[in-house]
């Protein structure tokens, strides 16, 4: 997260440059077949040599440098989902003082990702890279001058890029212990969404007792952890958007009053119930729907703007939505600030500085200790499936996270034996994942059919440009 | 305060209108000759009659009504510092159910004032109007169901407008019971600038310990106050800018940098001293100073504009002073703001409900009774010299806070007996005032000399023009 290092390139070692011709996808193809060989012994066997595991390691196993491989995933181009391929790198990336090299477990899918692969996110190196903010694991060797991390911790990590792979190397100032009962899932699914709700509420929010919020796409990660967070208030009240089959959950989640943006104004909705507006509003949209959160601001109220989703319409890059969201992007003068007594904050975690950043994650460990906060995981993908995963977040399918699994796909239970030790506890979850994660797909398929089912009726005939615009005109405002 | 009432025009009784005709200043002379007969005698007979008194009064004594007058300042136009008269309104006030009848001690002289005398402040009602936002004095009638206020209290009152007469009606919700120990100038100096500055760095600013702060026009109310304020928290860097020779003022009041604006650029001595810039800016100033306190913020650094005293460029509206402000004034793309993780807030008290305003008050003067606060008085004016203390502040002469009195300025000491139950406490600390006012008042003569020494030798025989443009540049930073 610091501004000085970019371990996304120094984790792209050695061998991955055949794979990744910028703007060529034809040429390339999911390379998996080496990685069963790459991913089960390594935490053993590192976690056997101990602490002096990676000073000894050059000295002693030459073979192993040379045989060492993972899995990652890389950004071969901008454009559409198919862009993010799984290649295999090879080579034991170094380990310099003050690092640390983690076997992943599990990665975080954010918006800042999709931005990224359609080239709206300059924090992300160029392609060929690997792209990933948040992930968790088990930490498999430490550099030197490193004391309060030992191989075998588990951690939850948070860095610029690059976490969306097998091994990944990085400060230990990027990593956090993980709590007792925390599953590698949720410890992937926190640090960026809880973090950057976390800021915007309690350090440019204040947000206080008997204040009222309005969040966005709140059945989204922020919004799930924003809902929890405001919570943590006493009486708060909290309006959320979503659509309306996800009102269940947002309300059993905290929302007081959950507002289906698609069928109602939600400006009239808010004033309905708080005639003089809110204290903050959180804006993931952008656009015309800064203005309009603005316009409901309390006297002394706040509105933080975390992003440009409106920018997202379609799979790749659509100049007219980037164009149009860029244009009615919102500009204040700082008389008409004055006059009605408001602030208007930006918060965009990618560009903030780490340092900030061990605080609020040290307060939000103890808040999930403290059983305050829990991550909702909304489906686990493997990395063969990031296309999918992909997917679900940008036409806005997702209650709740979306995580990325390093778990290989083949359903070959046996190699689990090795790591049996690590993730017994892991497995059940994992399971009810499964479970849940199928029981979500279900609903997908059902909701697509429903529609599909929807469309035809109302509009059979009419031309296709139309019903693009009626897609696009849904998926705006979708929680992701 | 509130939006709802507006107890200026209210206050403007029965018989002022003869001398009130807009923008005919010559007609206007002070009318002081009333006001011995009106002043002394009321608060007894009030206080005598106690809570009863309002509501007896119109039947019982039909001549006090008629006789009944109070000196009050008026704006007349707009223009320079002899557009406010000193006038006598007759006719008793009516005060309403919530209401209650302050007898005034004293007043405070805030930046709005000098901004609405040239026209440049839409809060205050147009002209004839009697201006003043903030004052201290003793309750001499309560209207019906006033239950916490009685006659006799003294409190400190905060108002859109219309404080500075002697006689004001306002809603209690305006009122705050002074502290034990605080003194009617401190009382008059505490509401505008207190409340400004205090919710500017814990609200808007959130300020926290270790943070850093910059303060322009360290020595003027609001930046004293925030001084005093920000000390609250531990280990805050204060940058505090200045002209020189406050430098010892300020640095005693807990300013860690003093900086001279004239001789040195705010923007470098900071960045020498935080590299890294600073956790928040208050910007009293606009125009270009907004642009670079904004650049010098650290991420999740926050600007608070308050105002836009670039604007206020000689006695007179000057609008090419007023054009240039308001055409350097900042605007920001929320995009900007993200990429940067900052906030831009706009602060203005006379734009804000009172209800917001009362908690905050109350924890003002808990501050104060904790001796953690407390207001420095720079200079104490009569009525009749409301043109030399606008001056003075305008002319950025002032350390602290600039107050009005309502004491008539003939020095006729025998008048004062009859009041003297309730000044005797006061009347030590007037007196030792009145030293520093002398003082101050020398320090001024002094100052102003110098000036005229400097100014002439410098450039002796230049033209009239560039004389004026160097006072401007002079005057545009000085603490108010």
């Amino acid at each position: 997260m610091s501004g000085e290092d970019a371990p996304a390139q120094q984790q792209n070692a050695e061998e991955q440059k055949p794979q990744q011709q910028d703007g060529e996808p034809k040429n390339e193809s999911p390379q998996t077949e080496n990685n069963p060989e790459a991913t089960p012994g390594e935490p053993v066997a590192a976690a056997a040599s101990g602490e002096a595991a990676a000073a000894a390691a050059p000295a002693d196993k030459p073979a192993e440098e040379d045989t060492f491989s993972y899995r990652a995933l890389v950004l071969t181009g901008y454009g559409g989902y198919d862009k993010v391929k799984l290649q295999v790198k090879k080579g034991k990336p170094a380990l310099k003082s003050g690092e640390v090299m983690v076997r992943v477990k599990a990665c975080g899918l954010n918006f800042a990702d999709l931005m990224a692969r359609q080239g709206l996110y300059d924090r992300l190196p160029s392609p060929p890279v690997t792209p990933g903010m948040e992930c968790s694991g088990v930490i498999e060797a430490v550099g030197e001058d490193v004391t309060d991390r030992k191989v075998g911790d588990k951690v939850l990590v948070l860095n610029r890029s690059g976490l969306w792979q097998e091994v990944v190397v990085v400060p230990i100032l990027h990593t956090f212990p993980m709590p007792e009962g925390m599953s590698f899932e949720e410890a992937a699914a926190l640090p960026v969404n809880y973090v950057t709700a976390y800021m915007m509420l309690f350090d440019f929010g204040h947000l206080r007792p008997n204040q009222s919020v309005l969040i966005h796409m709140a059945a989204g990660g922020v919004g799930i952890a924003a809902t929890q967070l405001s919570k943590t208030v006493k009486e708060v009240t909290i309006f959320g958007t979503a659509s309306a089959s996800k009102h269940e959950v947002i309300s059993e989640g905290g929302v007081t009053h959950p507002i289906d943006y698609r069928t109602r104004d939600y400006v009239e909705e808010v004033r309905k119930i708080n005639p003089k507006g809110v204290d903050i509003v959180l804006d993931p949209l952008g656009g015309s729907d800064t203005q309009k959160g603005y316009n409901l601001l309390k006297p002394m109220g706040k509105l933080i703007s975390y992003g440009a989703a409106n920018m997202l319409s379609g799979q790749k890059k659509n100049l007219f939505a980037v164009a149009k969201t860029w244009y009615q992007q919102f500009t204040v003068h700082t008389l008409s600030l004055c006059q009605n007594n408001r602030a208007i904050c930006g918060f965009h975690l990618g560009y903030l500085d780490s340092e900030l950043v061990v605080d609020v994650m040290n307060s939000l460990l103890e808040l999930y200790q403290q059983g305050k906060i829990k991550p909702r995981i909304d489906s686990t993908y493997h990395f063969e499936q990031v296309g999918d995963a992909m997917r679900r977040m940008q036409e806005r399918g997702n209650i709740g996270k979306i995580v990325l699994t390093t778990e290989p796909m083949k359903e070959e239970p046996k190699k689990e034996e090795a790591k049996k030790d690590e993730k017994k506890e892991d497995k059940k979850k994992e399971d009810k994942k499964k479970d849940e994660k199928k029981k979500d797909e279900a609903k997908k398929e059902e909701k697509k059919e429903d529609k599909k089912k929807e469309e035809p009726k109302k509009e059979e005939k009419k031309a296709e440009e139309k019903k693009v615009e009626e897609k696009k005109e849904e998926a705006k405002k979708e929680e992701n």
